[in-house]
């Protein structure tokens, strides 16, 4: 019965979220949700004031969790990204005020009837799915991080620059933790039906700058302008829209994974149940060992 | 050949034009351009870091105003929006330091081949258009700004809210600066089908308080969030398409009027050619009395 | 939870209205009914073969009435059009078939939970608009017609042309009967904020002409192609998309008119419980004559 | 400047070609020629019947070659789809009608000042862009047939059915000419990141079977009402865009390859020239035999 959806956390990550939104009339009920309550008024009269001039009409309401009781989706981007600065950058210097807000958020979601699909933004991103999922008691399945879905989309971006082909036309993973431990599983990526470490062998590419590059990719845009929003965002909603469309899509999300015992990316089919099924690749040693250091790096910052 | 799109100034309100652009596919060629190397570049990345998960791929190139020379639209959004503030908020704070940037990018743009239309949202909006065209030496029909369309909005947004009604099902103009002077046109606005004068007498409702609220309406804005963005966004957008798609679409937006000599705000047919037609409204004395006052307080702050 | 719509009857108009959902991603699941097993079939095949090169995925189910049950919007487009042709084009050669489709089609809608809004498309609309709301005994907000919709931007497309603008920036009604008894009600026509009967003066332009333009508008496309498709499948989605969205939209709609003691095309405001509110408007006697005579002839033909 | 689209040929496919266009808002000029003066009329009339409804507004001529001088892409849709019945179903029935039909137009074209890329869905496929390209004396680059686009698209829909994944998240090719002697190149398909013929293998799951049913799909949805449109008018216009867009996709469309000397369906990179770049498959024997036969099909047909 139309569609409605939440977003907690009215950053540049959040409103970057509700904008696309709302430009593309993908929801018919908006919550918005944001502890600075004039900032939250302020982008939703911002909003209303564009709507005379939208092809589609979105109903926005701010502050109120009940709002959230028959909501398709829910998207969490609260945070801190202004911590991620300094010399060695890495998401878990959120840890503390991010996971603080997030344990805030959970028990307030749990007191509504909210029984959709949970996608989780806020970094560090495994982790705090993780504690989200633990803390509101939702489904593993329906609890969802965006994780290395922004970074694939950077691999396939730098992927795509490299051989001047349509990011949408690489494919392949990045797999495990959406931090410094995350890795392009290279043995997965093909563009132009070729493994790209054949093409890139051939071509002189050094793919270890690449990964670098798209490991970095957030930092970059960080140090450009204090924040990072539209890679993440556009992640988040095309994740949401899998969910609402009930589309069955294979994205690499942040699931939770029983074999590493912990929320990590991992290509999964997304569907309005959230995860309906974990894909099960065929990785090599080399990409295996890099998936465990990352699971166990999660896992000890977990505790 | 192909929609070319050119925006000049990065902040909060081109970043959410260039948002809206890449999020809808609106153009093939999205030139963006800012004095701060290191924001357009984060900017760029960041929407780059979108495409592979996005429906349309958008081709963005930086700081290059020769990829102007066969854009069809340019906007800009060059500003200092900070300088809003205060006791007595006014858009022409920001007059001296946005008049010296706009008079630096006009000499820029007058260098290339530029010959489409130029949409103008810096502050204060009327003199910027003005000296814009001043400038550039471009036909004063190819020089609009997005004025009232904004405070319009905001207007419909308001007596929309009012009387429960669409925005889009709202009729009628702000016209004037699009400033402290500017008024809504009572005389024009209909709700319903009825003229809202009417409608609010019948209800109790209080048009001045309306007007207020639309005068007030980016300030209260700006004070939540110390900008704002979506709205004027939104409006310069849809102007951009109007040009784009030669939709002979009517829009209240600042065009030179001759009979007042100067840029001010008032319906007009737009399409590829920027200002095909200008209207001419039968307004009652008083409109006409705030319309020649908003006019003279331009005149006197464009010398 | 998620959007919800179903098509009843897909001929070339259902089939149109189905497309514009499917291409647009206006729905998250789509249920096609049509008593010919295999058009229905074959057309569902081809949007799935659509899917892979479309950006949203939507979920299509055939002739399963029970899935109508949570939809949020039922359109009916069964007709008869091929009856429409002959020397003297009338929607009412349809009403003995179409009447019986419709009967048909209301006791299976009847047997199902069903409780959102029913959009019929069937001609001669005003009749089967009626018929639907007594067979199915849902509320009368909760049925409503096409109408003039359509013949109301058939108008917009005649006035847009003469005066060079945009059909989207003329406002006014085309009232009563979606058929040979409508009329453009030119008294609320305005183009350029001018009554469109002065402009029409000014330029020796004859209004008449223009409204035999409109009212004859259809038979010229059944004439060229056999049956009307594009026109009315846009008008039945918006008109959805208005209930979906909630979007309080103000659209002449055939809606019950107490007054009238029928079903008739008058504006109304849309949104998700249908018609919301009813609008008054202030026309002249000439008009309401010609209004009451259309009620009239639409009485007679309920009978 | 602008967005300009052609039409040649406005049956079914056509036009639901021109009305995903239309109602997306994917062309500023969209031009309709077909030589059934009246279906063209009626089409464009009845799409204009839409624009007041319609979000983005489009400018639509008819049957005027000249207004193809500065197109960026025609898609050529002329054909005769009416003789595709029969037992031994097969697109070349069509030759002689058609192929009449595209030198016709082909010399007409040649009189024009057009020189962007011509999308050819006319049928037998790829006989049909071959004639295009030697008629018309357009660079091969520049002359596109839409070839297995479709064919992969029905087996992505039949694979992605089988596995209940999205068709968009299954890859993999069809090749060959778009007819009878296409075949899957199961060695390129992969769903959940596994060869499909591994999980086929696993899930008792008969390829051959799915290769029929995508080979003979077309022929289902003929059968089922006369005639195919959804599918392919979405492949064509999918095309359209990453011509448009200059989007360096990655399509299997029919295109010039050397060594087999013929038009035949081949993955390529996808931009504004047209065919930017060729790839080059490792296919496995029997479907380089395959192919083989395919082109030598072709080729005999062709002569």
């Amino acid at each position: 019965m139309t569609r409605k959806i939440g977003i907690i956390g009215m950053g540049n990550v959040g409103a970057a979220c509700a904008h696309y939104i709302v430009a593309c009339g993908f929801a018919d009920d908006l919550v918005l949700i944001d502890e600075n309550e004039q900032k939250v008024q302020a982008d939703a009269l911002d909003f209303e004031d564009a709507m005379a001039n939208l092809p589609y009409h979105t109903n926005i309401t701010i502050n109120d969790y009940h709002q959230l009781d028959d909501a398709d989706v829910v998207i969490s981007s609260v945070g801190h990204i202004k911590l991620l600065g300094g010399d060695h950058p890495n998401r878990f210097a959120e840890l503390k005020p991010t996971g603080s807000d997030v344990a805030n958020v959970a028990q307030k979601l749990k007191q509504t009837a909210f029984n959709g699909v949970l996608i989780v933004i806020s970094n560090p991103n495994d982790v705090m799915t993780s504690l989200y999922q633990e803390l509101t008691g939702l489904p593993k399945a329906q609890v969802i991080g965006t994780g290395t879905l922004l970074d694939g989309a950077r691999m396939k971006r730098a992927v795509g620059k490299a051989f001047a082909v349509d990011p949408r036309s690489v494919t392949g993973y990045n797999l495990g933790e959406h931090g410094n431990s995350q890795f392009t599983a290279w043995s997965t990526v093909k563009v132009m039906d070729q493994p790209v470490a054949d093409l890139a062998q051939q071509n002189g590419l050094d793919l270890a700058q690449i990964n670098e590059d798209v490991r970095m990719g957030g930092f970059t845009v960080f140090n450009g302008k204090g924040y990072t929003n539209y890679g993440v965002s556009t992640a988040a909603v095309r994740l949401a829209l899998a969910v609402i469309n009930d589309a069955h899509s294979e994205l690499p999300v942040s699931n939770y994974r029983s074999e590493y015992g912990v929320y990590l990316s991992y290509p999964a089919i997304i569907g309005r149940g959230g995860v309906l099924k974990q894909l099960q690749l065929d990785l090599p040693q080399d990409e295996l060992d890099k998936l465990q250091a990352s699971a166990d790096y999660i896992k000890k910052n977990l505790q």
